[in-house]
């Protein structure tokens, strides 16, 4: 195995220099790495685990892994409307699935380039890391900073509010369904979606002080709404037909399919929120201000349970190592 | 599997009422936890992985195996001078090695007990967690606070600074070894140095302001000393007589391999420090009131490299999973 540290300058570390004015006091190289927060500002914490074949295909591009490991990861902060800041990462390699060392650093190579491309592009620094050998498996904890009281909690939902999600969903199952099937061209916009999802962190921001509540979908709409009815105590009425379909899921699964997905597929990543009805409007101009969409797709409750939706549709989608790779 | 969250509350998580007194604004159950940083200080934050038959024994009493993932992350923390004050866990559980739930409930119950046992006796709080199907793994991210710009790093060293070490060497290795001869009481001192290690998180605060130069032993002496000195741009001279052997090495080992796995076992997690000649007295004199000796084993120089050890002790220790477990 090549050496831990050489792996971790090497594809994913950035320069000293640019830690510096990251907030990062002292980066990889010592014991732990020194951070500066923000004075008046709560931290906003996640930790996330990526397994091979669990959470993504073992012959998925190194690419796609670096990037998805870390993009499921800020998602969570994007539902609380924290600013990413800082993220460490543990990686997990199994040696026995390479053939030499030439292929560790191409696939590292891909791996930290979609890493850090999405760092870069949400301001988050790599401030520390560990690698480790055992089977694939990426290990991401990520920091972010949000002015102390503000965060978007799921609690925090009250009847008459409206539930809207940003951008589509269904795309994350009807990514799978289509790997499954063989499609491996990472331009078809259901793979997209699946494989380099986008973490809502501008969107998350922009609802702060606007959202009642707020939570990232990575288990399916029906079941991540039911952990956001449970934490606020209501109900909810869906409009079935108005739930934003992912671009080609329909023509790639069917009607019935797709709107199964977009309810209870998984891994979509996108924010599931609850706003007054006197708000909607507001939200929806900021997002679209970022070229997102915010859609009405229902109205909170007194009564509990969810109305709208037959209760068939309330089943999990399959999950990747539920079926054949 | 059982429910990822039932798992993460029922045996992992503190009571959100003790969460409020611990800086937590919110833990486990939303998106992210909220954590209020002190003012004036920096985050030490550090993550390790800890995974079956490479850092731990598989049959190894889940008691250990949370006390030890914890503990080697915390050590981190311990080298810097910081004070432990959040940890977050990613837990990867593999059901197919567990009988039935009531298996995995008994495992977790250990587990649990040996993981929560260590953050209480460092005023650590578990803020979130995550558990994931797979190969049997933990990552562990601590996070720690100290003032601004007084951490303990690895460059402070000087020429003609002391080289010490807390507490004794070559327990791990010690341990390790009876492990593989089938020793299997924990109450045997050089297991519980192997399976139980003890963070030196006070010894760290005690030596803020007397250190030069600061880190933990985990890869041996020597490969850790080497880290020391090239970050530091100093050599060393040491007494291969004065290094404190852990009780009962000698008597398990014999004297030569007693002395090799001082020098280059690894796992012991004591910390190796630098200091000031006149600065010993006082640093002796703050860990001898915690129980903890701290044995002078040699000096800085500005020669590079290292003298007064032979150079085949240099080599490497026998890691776990390159023998027979």
């Amino acid at each position: 195995m090549l050496a831990e540290f050489d792996l971790i300058r090497r594809y994913l570390m950035p320069s000293q220099k640019r830690l510096a004015t990251d907030g990062v006091a002292l980066g990889s190289g010592d014991d732990a790495a020194l951070l500066i927060p923000q004075a008046g500002h709560q931290l906003a914490v996640s930790v996330d685990t990526s397994v091979v074949n669990v959470h993504f295909p073992h012959d998925a591009p190194s690419f796609a892994i670096g990037h998805r490991a870390l993009a499921v990861a800020l998602s969570d902060l994007a539902a609380m409307g924290a600013d990413a800041r800082w993220c460490f990462m543990a990686l997990t390699l199994d040696q026995r699935t390479f053939n030499d060392d030439a292929a560790i650093h191409l696939w590292m190579d891909g791996f930290g380039q979609g890493f850090h491309g999405l760092c870069q592009r949400h301001a988050a620094t790599l401030a520390g890391g560990d690698v480790t050998a055992g089977e694939l498996a990426i290990g991401v904890t990520v920091m972010g900073e949000l002015p102390a009281g503000r965060a978007l909690t799921r609690g925090g939902a009250r009847p008459g509010d409206v539930i809207a999600v940003t951008g589509e969903l269904g795309g994350g199952a009807g990514g799978l369904a289509l790997w499954k099937r063989g499609e491996r061209d990472l331009e078809h916009p259901l793979l997209r979606r699946y494989l380099l999802p986008e973490p809502r962190l501008a969107a998350g921001v922009a609802l702060l002080g606007l959202a009642s509540a707020a939570m990232d979908i990575s288990d399916g709409l029906l079941a991540d709404l039911g952990h956001l009815r449970e934490a606020s105590g209501v109900g909810a009425i869906l409009d079935k037909e108005a739930l934003p379909l992912a671009e080609g899921l329909e023509s790639a699964l069917g009607r019935d399919d797709a709107q199964q997905a977009a309810l209870s597929g998984g891994d979509d990543y996108e924010l599931l929120v609850t706003l007054a009805p006197g708000d909607v409007a507001h939200a929806q101009q900021r997002l679209n201000e970022q070229g997102l969409a915010l859609t009405v797709i229902g109205q909170c409750t007194e009564a509990l349970g969810v109305q709208g939706i037959a209760p068939d549709h309330h089943a999990g989608w399959q999950h990747f190592n539920e079926g054949t790779p």
